[in-house]
Formats: C-alpha cells, sequence, structure tokens
C-alpha cells in the first residue's frame, strides 16, 4: 500500500449508539491523525461480551487493507489491573484491553509484537470508567501518526487467551456451539465449512436443531434451495457452517442461542 | 465536481448494526479507493424488505452530488439466480441485486447504462451468502478506482422493476397507501405533495385514517400548526404527503403501518 | 492545526438509524466540502428530547480538534418561527435550531459570535420539515467551504438557554438528579465529580437511591472495587458522578431514569 493511502482505524465496541462514546473516541484520533479513514466494526456487541467481540473482530479483520488499524474495546474490567495491550499482527495493528478480546485474531495469527501500553492509568487526565478514549485512542493515534509502538511500553509474550470453542468429536457424531447469531437471526456454528464440506462430498450429514425444530441434511449450496420458512446449513461467509431458515430467522425458530450446543452426525 | 474529489460511496442494507458485515463491505471497497468518503443511508431496512430499501434509495439519493456511488445491498435470494447490476444512471452509478431494489430511481431517471457484473458468482472465493462483500463491493471498488463499467460484463436492457405503488383515483376520493413508517412515527403517504397543495388551494381535503384516529383536514404549514399530541398532514420532505402528530407518533396514534391504505377525500 | 487538515463534522440528531435523514444531511455538507471528516456523536436521542441532546453536545465536543464543526439537529419546533442559529464557540463551529439545544456549550464557553442564519425559511425549495438537510446542512456547509459567518445573517447576542439542573444544597444533604442514562444503564449525575471527590477526602460519602437499592457509600476508584451486580458511585468520564453495578446495570437495579432525583448526604 502506498504511504499517501490515509489510514484506515476501525472501532468495535460495546458502547451501542445512543451515547457519544464512539464518537468521542473518533475525536481523539482525529486529532492524531486527521486524514484517517474512520471505520465501524460494530458497537452492537452485549455489554461485557468479551466472547462476542472477539467473534466479530476475528471475521472481519482480513476484509481490510493490511496496514490497518483496530480499536477494540468490550472492557468490563476498566479501571483494574488489567493490561491494554498493542500488538502488531496480521500485517495490521490492534489495540484493545488484555482480556482475550484480540486472543481469536493471535491465535490464527501469531502477533509479530505486543506491547504494554498500560503507563498511562495513571495520569490524572485519565477518566478511570474511559480508557478506550483517554489511553486505548491516544496510544493508537500516536502510533497511527507514526510514533514506534516500543516507545509506547515494554514488549511482552504473554497475554490473556480466551478458548475458541472446539468441536468435540466423539465418533460419527460431533459436538459443537452457537458462536453467533447474526441479524437475521443466523445461527452461525464453530464447524469449520471446509470441514463439513469434506464430508458432505460422501457422507450423510445432518445437523440436530434441538427439540423445536427437525434435523437439517446436508449443506445447502444457497438460501433459496429450501422453501421460505425452512431450515438449512449453508457454509457462511465467515468460514463457519451456519444454519439458517430462508426467509426467516433460524435463532425464532429453533430457539437457539449464542453458546447452545449443536451436534452434527455424519453417515458414511 | 472536480475531479480531485473524493469519491463518495453510500451504503444500504438490511445488515442492521449488531454485526460487522457492513464494516467488511467498507474494507473491501476501501481496499481499491483508499481514500473514498464512506456514507451510510441506513442499515436499518427490515430483512428481507426490498420495497423499504427501494424507498429510501429513492428519497436520498439525489442529495448527494452527482458521481457519487451507491452499494445497495436487501437481497434474500443472494446465492440463487437473480443477477446483480451495475447502473449509470441520475449521474450516480448503482450496484445491488436485480430484485427490484435500484428500479424506482431508474423509474424517476432512465438509466444510461446497466451492466449484468453477476458473472463472478461461480469463482471459489466467493461465500454464497454475501455477495455484497464478495461481488458488489469488489465491482464497485474496481469502478471507483477507474475501471470501465463494461468490462465488468454485458450491457443489458431489462431489469427486475418493482411497482411503484399507485394513487387510484374515483371521483372525489383518492386511495393511497403508506411507504413508510419513519422513526418519528410519521406516515409517508404515496400522494405526492404537489398534487394536493394543488387541490388544497381551491378545495377541501380531508384524509381519513381509520377507526382510531379522526380525520385529517387540509395541509398544515408546518408541525406546530396544531395543539401538541395532535394529528396533522403535512407536505414531507421526501415530496410526498406526510401523516404526522405533533410532538408525537402518528404510528402510534392511528396504527397504520407501511403498506396500510389511506383514503383522501375533496370537494371543491 | 494547519490549514491543510480535512475539516471535522460532527453530527447529532434525534433521527435515529432507520432513515436516511442523516445520511442526506451528510449528502448536502459532502456538496460543498468533499473532504470533510464526517462523525456521528449520536442519533439516538429520544425523539424531541432537547435536555439529552444538550447533554450528549456538552459531554463530547471538547474531545473534537479545534476547528471541528458540529450539526445539532433535535428540534420540535421545525418550520415554526423559532429561529436557526450558528455559533462560533469554545473554539468550534456550532449549527441548530435555538431551542437550548446548544446552549449547554455556550454556558460553560460564552460564544465569541453567534449568527441568525434563518432567513432562508422561507425559500420554495425548503422542506418545512427537514430544516436540518435544507437549511442547516447548507448553511455549515458553506462556512466549512470558507464562507464568513458574517454574510449568513445578523449578529445576535441572545438565544433560548435551557437551564441546567441545578444541585440543591441544604445543610449535609445535596439534592442531584440524573442526567442522563447511558448504554450500560450508568446513572449520570448533575454531581460535579471534583466537588464529591473533595468531600470524600475527609468526609462521610452517600448516595440514597431510593427505594430499590440501598445506599452507596464514597466514590470507588474502579468499577471492579464492588463485587459484580452491586451498585456503586465513581467519577464519570463526563466529569459528573455516575451510580453504576459492575457488570450490571444501575438503571434496571435502582428504577431510576432521566429526571430522577437522587440525594447525596455527607457527615464531616
Amino acid at each position: 500500500m502506498s504511504v499517501s493511502h490515509p489510514p484506515v482505524v476501525c472501532f468495535l465496541t460495546d458502547f451501542g449508539w445512543e451515547d457519544s462514546y464512539v464518537g468521542m473516541m473518533k475525536g481523539v484520533i482525529l486529532s492524531h491523525a486527521p486524514d484517517a479513514q474512520l471505520v465501524d466494526l460494530t458497537h452492537g456487541v452485549p455489554p461485557q461480551n468479551i466472547r462476542e467481540g472477539a467473534y466479530q473482530l476475528l471475521t472481519s479483520y482480513a476484509h481490510f487493507p493490511e496496514g490497518s488499524y483496530f480499536l477494540a474495546v468490550v472492557d468490563p474490567g476498566v479501571g483494574s489491573q488489567r493490561r491494554i495491550i498493542l500488538a502488531e499482527a496480521a500485517q495490521r495493528t490492534f489495540i484493545g484491553p488484555d482480556n482475550g478480546l484480540l486472543s481469536w485474531v493471535f491465535a490464527r495469527e501469531k502477533p509479530k509484537r505486543v506491547v504494554d501500553v498500560s503507563r498511562r492509568v495513571d495520569s490524572k487526565d485519565i477518566a478511570t470508567t474511559f480508557h478506550g478514549r483517554d489511553i486505548m485512542a491516544p496510544a493508537l493515534g500516536a502510533v497511527v501518526a507514526g510514533t514506534s509502538v516500543t516507545t509506547l511500553g515494554p514488549v511482552i509474550d504473554n497475554w490473556v487467551e480466551l478458548p475458541f470453542p472446539a468441536v468435540k468429536k466423539s465418533g460419527s457424531k460431533w459436538e459443537g456451539e452457537i458462536l453467533s447469531v447474526d441479524r437475521f437471526g443466523n445461527l452461525i456454528t464453530n464447524f469449520p465449512s471446509a470441514d463439513v464440506a469434506g464430508f458432505s462430498s460422501h457422507a450423510k450429514v445432518w445437523f440436530d436443531l434441538g427439540e423445536k425444530a427437525a434435523t437439517v441434511r446436508g449443506l445447502s449450496p444457497t438460501y433459496t434451495s429450501v422453501d421460505k420458512g425452512k431450515p438449512l446449513a449453508i457454509a457462511g461467509s465467515a468460514g463457519f457452517v451456519e444454519i439458517a431458515v430462508r426467509d426467516g430467522s433460524a435463532a425464532a425458530l429453533t430457539g437457539l442461542r449464542e453458546g447452545s450446543k449443536i451436534a452434527l452426525s455424519f453417515l458414511v
């Protein structure tokens, strides 16, 4: 990317949209980097739901240009001793609380460098309730403007890791869970599409959607492969199998939600 | 507009704000056009409600500079054989599924050129559930960056047209319907303000708001022309007559909603 | 700030996000100032709630670079005789209806100059229901693009002032009220943190949260100072004492909301 391109700065929080909190952080970034491209990932992470934030970040960062910056704040421990970390990872730069929020990205692409930028916590002009505005945004803004990350704090080699839910494989039955439910009521599972698609080509595969809905068979190529109102499984846009209902909501149909278990069975 | 101005790229979807879907599309656009001005029209179109998307697009595009780009995704047929079209129309450029979403703009201003850009559908790296990110954003991004639209696919001369609800005129009574309900509970009708205003100058005009509310008489010049909590009809900002309640919600008062019928009577 | 920096234009409204109203205003601004940095403060001000808009503006503007522009629309009197004002204040520029929305900023930092820009109201191409798009955005856009503010209308020396809720002090008891409730259910009071912190250092201080919750004692340094689900008082990021619940909602726990009274008692 040419150096003349405006830097891209992405924001992910659990702040919602009713308050001006996100706007203030953008104001701080613009004070340091006036020509930044500011992009919202989402601010609809349920309050304090670190896992949902980690999921949204994991599944979106790669769609931004290399060199992009990410400010992520889902921070129930704000003001406590938890660290704030800035990481160079996946050809991009991330800042956020050290509570696992960034760790699914790090698990996929090992960081080149992680710096503990917590040291400003004790400054008098820092609100103990809003480190996103008073510590993270200024630190990231400085980096965007050219400050070397190593001047911001010590390099560290460990961070809080949030376990990514593993698929439990037991014979011809896999147990997974719902990673996230999107706006359409699509249920994003932790079954990697590539794994399931491999099976589908030579085995019968079906998903158990629980009491409220029948099983669904195989992976459908598109939503329109089934009748309106009917459930299906499909290789979703995040790389995982999703359970969907054509022109409807799988969440409503099944009652499943984030964290719910879901079983996949196959018969070769 | 000087060629040195950053291109304006507007987004309209039914994706909501809870997920990172819109952000990802912006990331793709920025990969092609790093200096673009990214503007959200709305992402609150009810899921799969093509008509509401068409309404929002129709009533907003003209307020953007000539040369602006619009990426519109309300796409219940994603992954199916429905086409994806890119159009030069109204001195602007539009891309979206060929399901009528863009057609109210085209009905107002006949497109100069429409291209079928569907051909990338079969590429391996395309998610069948997210053509907005994997086909539309890259295609539009390429055009913003200078690619000729005719290199993206064949020029076509037909597209899916969504009928615009017609006002039915029968003697001294017109039957219309509610096109959209806005955040304030204002009911936007399909009665063109100019037509009704013409009558109002020499006839008695009233609107039948149904069982729950009395009729309202004539067009009020402003919301403050009636007492608080009272309904009125007014020439709205979209060019249509709106039913409103001063400091209140006409939708709540009347129970009317998108698609509800509404009658206008006049007496010369 | 170097003159080569793109101008920052911030938007605060009660328009919500479901409609394209905010997008249209941005389109108008971009027609005048194509390289502007557009930032949303919030569009979630409850319809016609001028006070909440004033609160959000007061607590956010200082976090934007000097020279930033603010377009604020919470305007129940749109179309009436209420004025539209543009002000140079606090090293920034503000435009909005003259209904008190801007006045909390002005009370904190006396405007250098206020201009009545209402005169375009009678133009034929002005929607009487959307002065934000048809008067305020073009006027502000012109100023961003270099037009002198004094060409837009007469300088005035008075404006509608919205009273800021005063803390009532009676002996060892202060009565305040809830200024705003944020997304997390934090209750932002009108007790200045500095005042209360002064007392806390040498007095016992407690807050009466009403029937549904016990009192809380003193100011906690962080949310994590109490057990999960427990209430606390803390110096908030807006300069006021906030009542919060660790990993929970103080609004839900107490039933208090915007405008509710809250008492602070102290014992030296």
